[in-house]
C-alpha cells in the first residue's frame, strides 16, 4: 500500500515541500512506495516553489482511511491534521514543533523532531549519506523549504546547521539566495486574491492561554503596505472569523520580512491589553509595531499573556 | 544548572543504564553538565548490571522542580514519570515505546523515538562517530540494555541492529553473550525480597481496552518454578492491587526466558475470558500456558480483548 506523505492543514513552503522530499526518499532511497499529499490549498509561496522546481501539486485529501500507511510532517499537532489520523497507520513523524500531545500510535514508531528552523533540514540529516543522492529540484526543495522557514536566515529559529545547509545547496544548484529569496517572499506577498477570513486562517495556529483562545495568525510579507491598506475590513473580519472557528480572539501579525517588524491589529480591548502584557508596549489606535518580532514559535507563543 | 536524566518509575536495565549512558556522553563528549537519577528502585537485574559495570545507584528522586533541564529516556507516557513533569524544561526524549501521547513542551525540543527493541541502541545511533569514544562500563551498560530488553535476541521485538551492535561490544569487551545473559537473568529471576505486590507491580505497564483498566504485569525469569509456587498468594494479591491502584484487573505473565513461553494468572472469570479472547486458548484452572509470548509490546498489548 502506498504511503500518504503530508504536513499540515495549511501548507506552507516547509510543509509541502517537505512531503515531496520526503516521498523522493522513500520512493527512490528506501523503495517504499510512497505519495506526496496536502490537506489544503497550498499558499501562494508554496505554489511558486514548487512550479519553480517543476512539481505538480500534489492531490488535496480530506481524510485518510483507516490503517492507511502514513508519514506525517511538519507538524505533531491533531488539530491541524486528518479528522480519523489515530485509526490511520502512523510511519513515522518528522516535525520542528512543540510537542503538542494527542497523537497515539499503536505500536513504536519512527519520530524525529528537532529544533531546527525547518523540517526539511531535519531529513536531510535523517538522509545520512544518501543525501548525495538528491536531484536538483529535491535540493531546490529543501533550499525553499530553509529560505521560507527562516525568512532568509532573519528570524531567531535559524540555526547553523539550517544556514550552512541553504548556502551548500545554493552553490551547487549555481543559485544566488538574495534573489531567489526575493522571488518567493514577492509570491508570498501576493495576497490579492484572497479575502480577509483566508488571511486570518492562511497561516495560523490555535493557542489557549489561561483558558482564553486565541488564533494566532501570521502574515509574513515584503509588502506590508498592501495587507496593511486593508486594515479596516481586516479588524472588521476578526470577530466574524474568532465566532466562526470558535476561538475567543484572532490575532493578526504581519511580519514585515525586510524591516524585521511586526504589525499587530488591535481590534478589541482584550486584545490591546494581551499586547501590552505580553510584548511590553503602550498601544493606542487600531494596530501597534513590535520591533524585532518575526517568529510566532520563538518570540510570539513564549510570550503571549492574558 | 545539571541536567538529571532518568526513565520511567520501574527501572529496569534499559531504562537505568541508559540514563546512566546518555548522561555520560552529555557530560564527556557534550559537555553539558548532566546527572543520571532513578523514579524508583531498580530491579535486581538493572542492580546487578550497574554494579557489574562499576556504576553506584544513582540517586531516586521523588518528583522534579519547575524548569529544572531534563531528559527523558525509554518512555514518552506521563503516567510513568514524575507528576510535575510538564513544568519542567525537558531538553530531549529518547525512546522505543508507541507514542502515548500527554507529554507537551513549551518549545521545539529534540525527540527521537525508534522501533528498536532498545533505548540504548536508539542512544549509540544518536552518537555517531563519538560512540568509538565509549569507554569499556559504558560499553558494557550498552550491552546489558540490548540482552536485557531482547532477552538475549529472543524477544520479537529484536532488530538485526540491536543484536548486530551488542555482537560487535561483546566482542571489544571479550565478553560471551550467553554466560553474561545467563547471569543477568540469574539475578532478574532471584525475586525472594520481594513480596507478592512487589511482584506485580514490578514491570508493569496500565492499559485500557474498552473502558476496562489492566495493570499488565510481566516477570521475566530463567526460573519460572520459583514464581509459579507462590501461585496461590500472588492470585489472591491481584485483587487488592488492583484496588489499590486502581485499575479493573491485574494481568500477570510470567515469561519463561529459556522456554520462550509465558503463564499467566487466571484470578477470574473476566481474566479468563481476556486469555481466551486474546491469545485464543482453553483456559481450565487458574493459569494458562502461552507458547511463544515473550513481549508486551509485541505480543501482549496488541492482542488484549475484552
Amino acid at each position: 500500500m502506498t504511503t500518504l506523505v503530508f504536513g499540515h492543514k495549511a501548507p506552507d513552503t516547509d510543509s509541502a515541500g517537505s512531503a515531496l522530499i520526503w516521498a523522493w526518499y522513500l520512493n527512490d532511497v528506501k523503495s517504499t512506495a510512497a505519495k506526496a499529499v496536502l490537506l489544503g490549498t497550498p499558499n501562494t509561496e508554496a505554489a511558486f516553489a514548487l512550479q519553480r522546481w517543476g512539481f505538480e501539486t500534489p492531490e488535496i485529501i480530506a481524510d485518510v482511511a483507516d490503517g492507511a500507511p502514513v508519514v506525517i510532517v511538519d507538524t505533531n499537532n491533531p488539530a491541524e491534521l486528518p479528522a480519523n489520523i489515530n485509526n490511520a497507520d502512523i510511519k513515522a513523524i518528522i516535525d520542528h514543533h512543540k510537542l503538542v500531545g494527542g497523537l497515539e500510535t499503536s505500536g513504536p514508531i519512527s519520530i524525529t523532531i528537532r529544533p531546527l528552523a525547518c523540517t526539511a533540514t531535519i531529513m536531510h540529516n535523517l538522509m545520512g549519506d544518501n543525501a548525495a543522492n538528491m536531484t536538483a529540484p529535491i535540493k531546490g526543495l529543501v533550499l525553499s523549504c530553509i529560505l521560507s522557514d527562516t525568512l532568509e536566515f532573519r528570524s531567531p529559529t535559524t540555526t547553523d546547521q539550517d544556514r550552512a545547509l541553504a548556502e551548500k545547496l545554493a552553490g551547487e544548484l549555481d543559485l544566488d539566495i538574495p534573489t531567489y529569496a526575493a522571488e518567493m517572499f514577492a509570491a508570498k506577498s501576493d495576497i490579492s486574491r484572497f479575502s480577509d477570513a483566508d488571511l486570518l486562517r492562511m497561516d495560523s495556529k490555535e493557542f489557549t492561554v489561561d483558558n482564553v483562545k486565541f488564533r494566532v495568525s501570521v502574515l509574513e510579507t515584503t509588502a506590508p503596505a498592501i495587507v496593511l491598506d486593508r486594515k479596516a475590513s481586516l479588524l472588521a473580519s476578526c470577530a466574524t472569523v474568532a465566532a466562526e472557528d470558535n476561538v475567543d480572539h484572532v490575532l493578526l501579525f504581519v511580519v514585515d520580512i525586510l524591516a524585521e517588524e511586526a504589525t499587530l491589529l488591535i481590534q478589541n480591548d482584550t486584545v490591546k491589553a494581551v499586547a501590552e502584557k505580553s510584548f511590553g508596549v503602550p498601544v493606542s489606535g487600531d494596530s501597534v509595531v513590535l520591533p524585532g518580532i518575526m517568529s510566532r514559535k520563538k518570540q510570539i507563543i513564549p510570550n503571549l499573556k492574558v
